[in-house]
């Protein structure tokens, strides 16, 4: 079947960002200048123009920016996402009459047989018609001044008067006639009866915490100064000048809702003898008391609640919470909704279950109800519930086991009206279904970060999850321990495991969390050999805890906190750089804030060489590549040397990729390290490190060109 | 916007092949096995099942093939296309309710107490429900019994009663109560009421000629026997016997229409002086005796045309006509459809030209001709019009010049009727342009090949163009020499440049062609110093050709073609592989009919290591991957090896990637060089050639496991 319209010529490929042929939104910041760029060509030699159409969604109007050639067909603009929210943008594409001639007539002018030249050979060239080259152009003015009015109309007529003016001349030789006032004027006009346009490519942009963020987990229940009673509410408060002191953004709570009392958990995941004195899981969500729109009476009153989210907000922090969607058998649901679980033939409600283990007080959600929209609105409030008391970030606890479709929906209506809500997914699962998470709507989500402990599995696992295609939808949190996983490497690694999991977890990602005050505490005892599982274990049971003890890292997390919000590289993912150290026990790696370089244009690769052999495929010539715009003001460059093993010193020799670090070959350079202020000398590539995992295990450097007055810097390859 | 059914839980993501996110179809070839992946999953713990739905474009009932599970989400599936011509696919998925039971059942059963255990551990495991468990399936296998009739609904029904009968028995202990026969039984009936399905994806499958191809080109006018006149079909038909002794396939003859006579070219490109006596160039279509649809006089009558295409059929071989758009003045279009070419203001019609050079006997067509639907039927018609005279082949000159959308049209169109025709794309333009074309539409294409000649460029290229993406849509046909394009290295390499250039393309490309005699006469005199076309090129005027003379590389030409015959891996491109030559003056490849390596299946990775954490994204347990069956027969290795020095023996030594030729560590093989007949032995990966250009510049060696009997080998490192 032929097209409704065969005159579109241009085609536009591969544009990129898009997820998944642009089945989901890729993701940016806001504020962040989003690069869009395409293969865009149109059959034979005439010229092709683009641009790029953008626009928040919702918005009638299209914003617009030119496209810039590069070479070989590939095009690239960007623009600046100056509101969070969801974006959409595409790509027209149109052959340019006008350009096209005007290139040809330069050709054409440079062709004229010259009487004067003294060369016969310029003497005998072929006429070339440059009064009907004129009248064309002239034409083609006056198509595009008919395509505005005014000032501009009447320029560009005038600028074809005057072609038909130097055509009428009838000269023995011409100069070019077109001013570079009127070559732009006219490219604002185009012709677009036969531009192409592709199709609509969707963009979400968060807020900036979306990004960078430092999370603190803590059960409230465990906070009491008081060791006799449950924690409250008001006792979390009293904690909040530490956490903010500790240089936290984000106070992360598990569930607070009423715990079940069927089947209630006692210490250890036993099954409680004594629910009158047992706690319970908080994660068996639901009793006479309520559901997931109702507070834990032992934690306090909603008043207690909106107290503490304000009181966590004049802290500099936002409060997290944990939303499970699961039930205890007491949970209202239960009875209100029977439809929403899954009824075994002998009348009891299926219990979450992995033979031979049992866990008779969770019932989990039946997302192939009959009433699965009844379902999904329930849902759904539970999150505008607790967005209507203020909270604007939540952990979601286990989202794969609850459909994808369900996810996406809510999410995306969630934020229609929130969208500086920010998701973080627990799924601890395979690749596949955590990405599809993340394409689906979810902010931030955990990492395997928790389990990588070699060089290797860490350097491949990071370049994964930072670069293109995953860092497009999918960006990490990083969790060196948190209440379900206690990892073997903490277990047997001692204080020195500890400081290197919060230094890679810092350094690394410009997300993280620890569950705290487990972390900086060292607790490191599992219920048995073999197992991730805390004993005693604060999932079950009210934990009390020595904040003030001598063996705290606090201070260590503290300090790794403030570089992190005094290094812009670091609250971000996507320059994350390794370098080779030629000893496995040591990884180095860096970021900054050095703008990538720009992709050489069409224009530069041509003033480069002009024999460029484009019909052939020839490969575009290798030069300068023009950087983008620097930002205001120095670079930001860390670069972070760890030592992996806790027990022995390391050491070995780094051998540097210059140019992530803004550095040249042969230069001398200051490297500081933030975690003890010492400045060394380094020099070109290959520089010594030495790390003892009992003092420091890593140096976090901040690289600076050298200054004038290098007096007081030490040479560390010469200590 | 909730969807329409919410309970659709699976997820298929990133289907493979698909050709830009299914914009295009991927090719395949007749009786190919079309090997289909996605990742596959849904949330939660249940089991997904998922199947591959396939037909060719038209037919109503989808056929189905189950997929298998792979690891990491993976799965796969293939089926036979057993067709020429337009095919889709896609892929449904769902949860498997009964083999979630079946899975969870086995774990059930293995958890049960048991009462006569001498392991107290046994003894004290909380109950089972073993019953309850047992009705669940018994309701599922009701279900499933519901979704058919006759004799599989009863056999389903009875083991519904067989396992409620079970359960009435109140067993201490139950053994695992359902047959491999009810599990596979059940599969065959899934409830399909919640599955998702992918979009459809397109396929277009050609015939084998599409993959494997050796062409001839030659100029009709120039195979008279009497050198006072212009040769005609008949000449031509004297000459099928020695072509195809040859073992060419296709013979391609420039275009065979009326010659214009204004502006008609001279010998060399000048402007003819006499143009009685002068022929012009072929591409100058159209004169008063007709266009498109015409034949030249001289070369004979639609008989002699007709009879040529027989003749050239009984020789084994298919006439390949040479399709090019564009007119002469003389042109009858240039009359009769004005509208269909760009006027000038001063009423002329623009010719083609790329200031200073003018090609007057040249008029483009307008492709944004207002008349651009009967410009898009009249070119289809001649494509209509000899296809009905016989002719499946044709090389499309300069398609890049035409617009895209007008080829997808009219292939596709085309290719409704006769799904066998072969489009080769003679566009020597920029890669995206190149791929363009491909995609929509055409077979094989014109490659860079003719400009690469050394050794990185050679690899790096064909590693790009024979695997996907771009092997999904693009079939490289490779030309070592044209009309239009004598490579410098042909002008000064002498023989042995002409050998090495015939050995490159026919052992690297499963397609390729030659413009002969002049390549096996090894024409090789430049117009002037720096141009790649031909002295006295026979594009303007008509050339004696001395097919008998001593010097011709005919007979190489022939072997080469008989050992692409006999040898099925030299057939298609995907399992190009290069090995490592220590000298960068030798390159060295492999291909083979061996078949890729199976991915590992879910089921064998889980036999492997029944701890494989998959939950945690650890990365699946390395091992034996299943080979896919083998083919009949011993596999076809053949191992190119050529000195890309024409001046000087080159020495090294090749270091084999020992998989690639079905050869394990360590052993002795024998490889026959099928240009000498000579057979060596080689042992392990390392071995030792020496290439004197002169003589014979490559090795072209089939590989095959030692025989018993290795008596009269040589042994080539000992020689």
């Amino acid at each position: 079947m032929k097209p409704a319209e065969g005159r579109k010529r241009a085609v536009i490929e591969a544009i990129q960002p898009q997820v998944d042929c642009g089945r989901y939104p890729a993701r940016r910041i806001l504020g962040d200048r989003v690069d869009i760029s395409a293969a865009i060509f149109s059959d034979g030699h005439d010229h092709v123009a683009a641009r790029l159409l953008y626009k928040p969604e919702g918005e009638r109007e299209w914003r617009f920016a030119p496209m810039t050639a590069l070479v070989n067909d590939m095009w690239s603009s960007s623009f600046i996402v100056d509101r969070a929210g969801a974006w959409v943008f595409t790509i027209q594409a149109w052959v340019d009459h006008f350009e096209t001639w005007c290139y040809d007539l330069k050709k054409r002018l440079a062709a004229q047989p010259d009487p004067s030249s003294p060369d016969p050979a310029k003497r005998d060239l072929p006429p070339q018609d440059i009064p009907v080259a004129f009248e064309i152009g002239a034409q083609l003015l006056d198509q595009t001044a008919s395509r505005t009015k005014g000032a501009d109309a009447k320029q560009l007529k005038s600028a074809a008067a005057s072609l038909r003016a130097l055509a009428a001349e009838n000269a023995a030789l011409y100069d070019y006639p077109i001013s570079l006032e009127i070559e732009q004027l006219a490219a604002r006009y185009p012709d677009l009866s036969f531009a192409a346009q592709a199709s609509d490519l969707r963009l979400w942009v968060d807020r900036e915490r979306a990004r960078f963020s430092s999370w603190y987990e803590l059960f409230p229940r465990s906070t009491s100064p008081d060791s006799s009673r449950h924690g409250t509410f008001a006792d979390v408060e009293l904690l909040l000048p530490e956490i903010a002191a500790m240089g936290f953004d984000i106070l992360y709570l598990p569930p607070i809702h009423p715990i079940g009392r069927a089947f209630r958990k006692g210490p250890n995941n036993t099954i409680s003898t004594n629910p009158g004195l047992d706690e319970g899981s908080p994660w068996a969500i639901g009793s006479a008391e309520g559901g997931h729109k109702a507070l834990h009476p032992k934690l306090g009153t909603f008043a207690d609640f909106d107290h503490l989210v304000a009181a966590v907000r004049d802290h500099g922090m936002e409060l997290a919470m944990d939303i499970a969607f699961q039930c205890s058998p007491d949970h209202p649901w239960v009875t209100e909704h029977p439809e929403w679980f899954i009824h075994r033939p002998d009348g009891s409600i299926q219990y979450a279950e992995n033979p031979p283990k049992k866990y008779q007080d969770i019932y989990p959600l039946n997302f192939e109800s009959s009433d699965w929209r009844g379902l999904w609105d329930e849902l759904r409030s539970v999150f505008q519930f607790w967005i209507h008391r203020g909270v604007r970030v939540f952990r979601v606890d286990n989202p794969h086991t609850k459909a994808f479709a369900f996810w996406e929906w809510c999410i995306a209506d969630l934020r229609t009206e929130a969208p500086d809500v920010i998701f973080l997914a627990e799924a601890f699962t395979r690749p596949h279904v955590m990405y599809s998470l993340a394409k689906g709507g979810y902010t931030q989500s955990y990492t395997y970060f928790t389990w990588r402990t070699g060089k290797d599995e860490l350097q491949s696992y990071f370049e994964e999850i930072t670069k293109p295609p995953v860092s497009d939808f999918f960006t990490p949190n990083v969790w060196p321990n948190t209440p379900d996983i206690l990892h073997a490497s903490l277990q047997t690694g001692g204080r020195a495991a500890f400081m290197q999991r919060i230094i890679l977890a810092t350094t690394l990602a410009a997300s993280y969390g620890i569950y705290g005050p487990a972390f900086e505490l060292l607790e490191n005892v599992p219920i048995r050999q073999g197992s991730e599982e805390y004993l005693n274990s604060e999932k079950y049971q009210i934990r009390r805890w020595d904040r003030a003890a001598a063996h705290s890292i606090a201070p260590l997390i503290t300090r790794l906190n403030q570089i992190r919000r005094a290094n812009p590289a670091l609250q971000s993912d996507l320059s994350l750089h390794f370098h080779t150290v030629d000893n496995p026990q040591i990884i180095c790696y860096s970021k900054s804030t050095i703008p990538p370089p720009a992709p050489m244009t069409l224009a530069e690769a041509q003033a480069l060489s002009s024999a460029h052999d484009a019909h052939r495929g020839a490969a575009p010539p290798s030069g300068p590549s023009t950087a983008r715009p620097a930002p205001a003001g120095p670079p930001n460059v860390i670069l972070t040397v760890v030592n992996l093993d806790p027990h022995n010193e390391q050491a070995g020799w780094v051998d540097l990729d210059l140019k992530q670090l803004g550095i040249g070959h042969d230069e001398t350079f200051d490297v500081e390290d933030l975690l003890t202020g010492i400045h060394y000398q380094w020099h070109d590539r290959s520089n010594y490190v030495a790390l003892r995992p009992h003092v420091m295990p890593a140096h976090i450097l901040r690289v600076t060109r050298r200054s004038p007055d290098t007096s007081g810097l030490l040479d560390i390859n010469t200590l």
